[in-house]
């Protein structure tokens, strides 16, 4: 093989490791030959399809062959209306990954840093080889954010700073107090992306109003997406909000047409059906205290999640147990690519898929 | 207004301009209260939805919910046996827009020079610099790429060249010999992108066998797509063919999940139903055929196009008619920020539409 093409590559591109998703069902099954296999690998909506989105699908379907709007005029304008911003603070991604992406893009040379957590969601690290740029990982604490570590890693080179709240795959919540503290304490040069993919599974309680901070703190940006409780992962539609300024530097980066027009109508009809928000909502909330209860049982500890999926540590290797769960037809997340080895994240499915894996689990421990 | 946040992005972004796209329907209906609106300004299908296309996509919908198949398993089967390469000579782009993108993210610093045609298509300059790197254009001749001049730009700071072909916004074809005498005369460290996202409009007497050259020339990468003639401009589906080492390279760079579940399923249907490709191509060249017609009757001459739009030279600045035209509910477009200011970039619709536009143009030309 001539090996000359992978030399004309930028540096950061050839030291780069792709992503790792959760196994397909499909990989799974044309692997082991099984059927009715049950994914609890990547914090998916368990609830299905909402039936109002593949209508207003079906209804765009004669429009295929027309570009999408390239502005996703009414999807920001319905997102503007819900969020109480400006359609000029908002930045439309091919799922919030792009978004994250964008903001590399937008920020950074391999002049810059990147401060991030141990532990956090893969695509950082990620985004940040890409454009060469250094990454200043610092270590979790209780498997959260540290923040006092973290600000303690800015320096004169730092420009984006990447918090996840609730973090993936860790689930772990930061106060607003402690959160804001830690923004309003970055220097204006360094760009705060808040990312916020797990928004709407935290108890409104506990939930940061970060978009009221806008005004105050121009370097953050927030991002979200419609792949968890929106139910619409297959589609890629994710969003942040920031500046005006700072969307219209993200908006000159982003291709014109990133969101296909199938997906934007999907959001658009997914964001105003309070309905179907509400029962995935419920559904976490009660298979989440299924999932803790089963832990307790079997005397597993778990780390708390606010988000749609946990942690739980099996006190052992944990990828021996993710491949036996494997041949009963179960897909769970294996961590050691996130420094935690003896963890598994398991999605929250419905309450037949939660008790499926449960049983799995439960044979497989009392087998080793 | 804070202008610090933009002061922080990396030079490229901070001089990009977005690229301007075809105005859509809607917004014309909006402005102009009509209905009934001709859009010839986007190169897209005019036959409408591909049925087999809409079955399948509704079949996929209870899927929504999960992630796409990252790796496109089933598309880039059903394309590596199609085009004969294998499935690691692929890569899926969210358009071929996106694959362009890769392509200059992967390869380009701003230390490096980009080559390409003037009046070629407008994300060439945008995706070069969006990284900040150096655009040599060179001037076109007879409309149409000048392959000897454009080498002789090729230096040792040369890392791309991009060849639109057919080329858009003025359909012009390269001959296949002049064209892999160009690819043959590259230095091994600049990457030839060959661009064929009109390639089955070409009649197949004048089509380069561009996929049997990759053999030969590693540094060749060709770019397809699903938007034109497979009637999917929605959905943002495009793919590049080159070596293996080269897919490698652009796929570590993509997001994970870059191409959404039901463009995927689409594409996969579209490529196996060659009766709708072949209706597509044979109303593109009787609708080539009575666009050309009328302007020969209207006394106009037109840039010979191997694409689905013609490029009409109306000898007077262009704006004007191309805004009496949207009074009429007629979209075509506006070519001046291709340094053609006295063209109009027409697409090829139905019999029907194409009529509509005639008429109109024929009005505004005898009120002129």
């Amino acid at each position: 093989m001539n090996h000359s093409i992978t030399q004309l590559a930028v540096p950061g591109v050839q030291k780069l490791v792709p992503y790792v998703p959760g196994k397909p069902i499909e990989e799974l099954e044309r692997e082991l030959g099984l059927s009715d296999i049950v994914k609890l690998a990547s914090n998916e909506n368990p609830l299905g399809a909402n039936p109002r989105v593949a209508a207003a699908i079906q209804a765009a379907l004669p429009e295929l062959p027309r570009y999408p709007d390239g502005n996703g005029f009414k999807l920001k304008t319905a997102l503007a209306e819900k969020l109480a911003v400006s359609t000029e603070q908002l930045t439309l991604g091919n799922g919030s990954n792009e978004i994250l992406e964008l903001i590399a893009r937008t920020f950074l040379t391999p002049e810059l840093e990147v401060v991030f957590s141990q532990h956090a969601f893969a695509v950082y690290p990620l985004v940040t080889q890409a454009v060469g740029a250094k990454a200043r990982v610092v270590a979790a604490k209780d498997y959260g954010h540290d923040l006092t570590a973290m600000l303690a890693q800015v320096n004169d080179r730092t420009r984006l700073v990447f918090i996840a709240n609730p973090n993936n795959p860790t689930g772990t919540l930061l106060s607003k107090e402690a959160l804001e503290a830690f923004i309003k304490a970055l220097p204006a040069s360094v760009i705060c992306v808040l990312d916020e993919a797990y928004y709407e599974y935290v108890d409104p309680q506990s939930r940061a109003d970060a978009l009221t901070w806008l005004a105050k703190y121009p370097n953050l940006i927030i991002t979200r997406t419609f792949s968890k409780a929106y139910g619409l992962a297959g589609l890629r539609v994710g969003y942040s909000v920031s500046s005006a300024e700072m969307a219209d530097l993200l908006n000159r980066v982003r291709q014109p047409f990133n969101n296909n027009m199938l997906a934007l109508v999907a959001a658009e009809t997914a964001l105003a059906d309070s309905e179907y928000l509400g029962r995935a909502i419920a559904a976490n909330n009660a298979g989440m205290q299924q999932l803790t209860e089963a832990f307790r049982t079997l005397g597993l500890a778990w780390i708390p999640s606010a988000g749609n999926f946990v942690s739980v540590d099996l006190r052992r290797e944990g990828e021996p147990i993710y491949q036996a769960l494997l041949r009963k037809g179960v897909i769970v997340r294996p961590v050691a690519n996130y420094e935690m080895p003896k963890h598994l994240r398991v999605s929250i499915g419905t309450e037949k898929e939660n008790q499926l894996f449960i049983k799995a689990l439960s044979e497989i421990l009392n087998d080793v």
